[in-house]
């Protein structure tokens, strides 16, 4: 068995045009309601999904990160793009198929193309 | 004492209109030796400078990585619109304000104009 992926979710984050307030009606707080939710149905990969005050990119909402001992870190962005659902379902399946790699890099072909195009930076593994 | 600062650097950057080869010509392979020379003179701070063969940014080149165990870990860019020797400066000024730090966040106004512009991203320390 595989660590569990670390999903951070910036609930700060706003889709364009969103009021700044209230907060949880930002898109990074629908997304996290909409991912937490979606972890906890049957069938959900094992993740732990942490809320972050701010992850400074803004630009790309709603910003997502994955993490694992031992594997690069991804940050991806552009997830309110689609309806939340949609994208709790994508970064599900995302977190699934880092999960089952060695060192966190999905083979190309096999990445949801939201993680193809959403890609905002990445970092190796701590050595 | 704290742990030394984990500084990664893009090595595959290039700046606008540089060519694909040779790749040590690449703003991102010119910054990492510029950065290595500065690190090596005395009084410098103490890091671990760690090349890396694409973070996946691509439209900030330079980009460049501050982590350290138990904090914040910053990915910024923007490095190569300054003399490379200008630019390692400011990452060695930045690392050593970031490895003062107990969390990784330097005070707002301590930090060089680099990198309060230049911030790409960040992600809370690992729990």
């Amino acid at each position: 068995m595989s660590d569990p992926v670390t999903i951070h979710i910036c609930t700060s984050c706003r889709a364009e045009g969103e009021a700044l307030e209230p907060r949880e009606a930002r898109a990074g707080s629908r997304l996290h309601a909409a991912l937490t939710d979606a972890a906890g149905q049957d069938g959900a990969p094992s993740v732990r999904i942490i809320p972050v005050d701010c992850m400074s990119v803004c630009k790309r909402p709603v910003t997502v990160g994955f993490s694992a001992p031992g594997k690069w870190t991804y940050v991806y962005g552009d997830f309110a793009n689609e309806p939340m659902d949609v994208s709790a379902a994508t970064i599900l399946d995302g977190a699934a198929r880092f999960a089952a790699t060695d060192d966190g890099l999905i083979p190309w072909k096999e990445r949801p193309q939201a993680l193809k195009k959403g890609v905002i930076a990445r970092l190796p593994p701590a050595a």
